[in-house]
């Protein structure tokens, strides 16, 4: 990316295995992140110009350093957005995205054919074989927004009997849609305007679709749930509006999970000391929940893959972006 | 209070039955808020002219509206801060503070030689017997500064094997080290720079005192956590340093409890969103410990009576809200 809206497809340096923890993989399949938008739209700033993009990959490893004992040359991989170190404190905790160690990958871009992957005992989890290329959308979304969608579901305690509402019906408030539905949740409230949309949240598992957005939003879920509020809220946009509509949602001693990179949200002390909800977000530790995931996924239980509604080759990555910004499309996938 | 620094003690009407689930009580005592300050500091506005004051009470039932069932004239009853049906959906999960019919007793004012209690059935919690006069105190510490600190350690989740922080060396934050203490935590790390604050927070459980304060006091934590933090955090204060100096104190994954009632305080949702904590508080379901807590005081296994380092008569209560305006006390006791 050179710039807001200025995304463009070269011929890059070879990765090279610079720590002897580093792996070299070959990616099967990439992928353009609603996160990628930010600098897309200018509301958030490149590090370096150009930047290379992406953080999202599965592929085969080609090469591994001289301390890297996990995963082997040949091994189809699966890794998070954030490269840790599976072992100190804060990973064996479940939080790897914010390991002591850690790596963000878009700081590396793997929007391209092959990524070098930090870590890589701690980060990339083999699958059981070479998956069918039919499952490998379904991987490439555990890699981040199937992760994330889940992390926000587990963060806003979706389970049985439970009520769960969801802001953001883009790939990743979709995702939380089948997590919630997997962990259990008896009722899911997806807020969602569009109708693609709406029917894929309603084949993940959602019960209710509510079109109103913000406090009238609220006051909706307020009303279908006797005057309580949703158990439990998951947060997949980052903006003032939805944070506060995934708050409000929410009925005292409820649980929000926020997962929407926030931008521009600030939240009044006070305010929030009132409404007595559990808070709890970030960047999900997608490489605590890969093992599962990969397992559902293999397995044909869940289909994440279904939130990629558009494929192109990966020159065509600038048409990607821009059917995601013009909102054509929830999620790109980029093939070679 | 008729304004700021400006509290007054005078013959008021006496409270009569207003509906049918009231209760009358005759204090055997009562006592100043660090919350009570807040006014009196002219940080917070009066409601009304002059403001009856006080919502911390322990006494005898007077007389019952005729659908009270659960106490009876002549019980000693402990009630919180807050009145509560504990019947709705929000108290049976735990959070009566918030009670679909809540009252917030700071409204009727219970500085006084009698008081009327909304929702007694749902609110009051008779003792085994009347307690020996010793235990006035630690029983009115229940009614508020106890229940709200152990509210704060459970939502740090202090636990065996952890290492709690505690943010505010007032009554509440030295009766969340009595509470962190109780629940098996391993290292109780308190914040303080008065010196019988320091010591009765070790009497309570402390291991560690840290005099720093703000991004200071939150790297020392570090420093003595092996670089990941304090596993959970009470914020017991309410001012932006305090809630941010809690959040930096603690690891990503960890808990934050905070009780402080927040006072100007503004989260950036970006630099909380990178914290990774979970962020949980409000006003303290006081009534859902009662019953533990006014076991383990009249078992004496806990004495958190001795927050109050000043008693006086009810009609000193200015010179009472004098000394802990100056700092001179910590908490305040009134007597009849």
């Amino acid at each position: 990316m050179y710039g807001p809206g200025d995304v463009r497809v070269e011929e890059r340096d070879e990765p090279k295995i610079v720590d002897s923890t580093d792996a070299i993989i070959r990616l099967s399949a990439t992928c353009i992140c609603g996160s990628d938008m930010w600098p897309y739209r200018g509301a958030e700033p490149l590090f370096v110009t150009p930047q290379p993009m992406g953080h999202e990959y599965v592929g085969v490893v080609e090469q591994v350093g001289a301390d890297v004992h996990n995963v082997t040359v040949g091994d189809f991989v699966v890794g998070s957005f954030v490269a840790s170190d599976n072992t100190c404190e804060i990973c064996l905790a479940g939080y790897q995205s914010r390991c002591i160690h850690n790596v963000m990958m878009g700081a590396i871009g793997t929007q391209a054919e092959r990524a070098r992957i930090p870590l890589a005992d701690g980060t990339l989890v083999a699958t059981p074989g070479h998956p069918e290329p039919d499952l490998i959308p379904s991987l490439m979304a555990a890699s981040d927004v199937l992760g994330t969608g889940w992390y926000g579901a587990v963060a806003a305690e979706a389970g049985p009997g439970k009520t769960i509402a969801i802001v953001g019906d883009g790939a990743v408030g979709l995702s939380a849609v089948l997590a919630a539905k997997h962990l259990g949740a008896e009722r899911i409230i997806m807020f969602s305007r569009h109708p693609e949309r709406q029917a894929l949240a309603r084949a993940f598992g959602a019960t209710d679709i509510v079109e109103e957005r913000g406090d009238e939003a609220a006051a909706k879920i307020t009303q279908l749930t006797g005057g309580y509020g949703a158990h439990g809220t998951v947060e997949a946009v980052g903006t003032q509006e939805s944070m506060w509509q995934a708050i409000k949602s929410t009925r005292p001693g409820g649980y929000v999970g926020y997962v929407g990179v926030s931008h521009g949200v600030e939240l009044d002390g006070l305010d929030l000391f009132f409404t007595s909800v559990h808070l709890h977000g970030g960047p999900a530790p997608v490489r605590q929940y890969l093992p599962e995931l990969i397992e559902l996924i293999v397995s044909r239980t869940i289909d994440p893959g279904k939130v990629f509604d558009l494929t192109l080759p990966i020159e065509e990555a600038a048409e990607g972006y821009k059917a995601m910004d013009e909102r054509r499309a929830t999620k790109v996938l980029l093939t070679f």
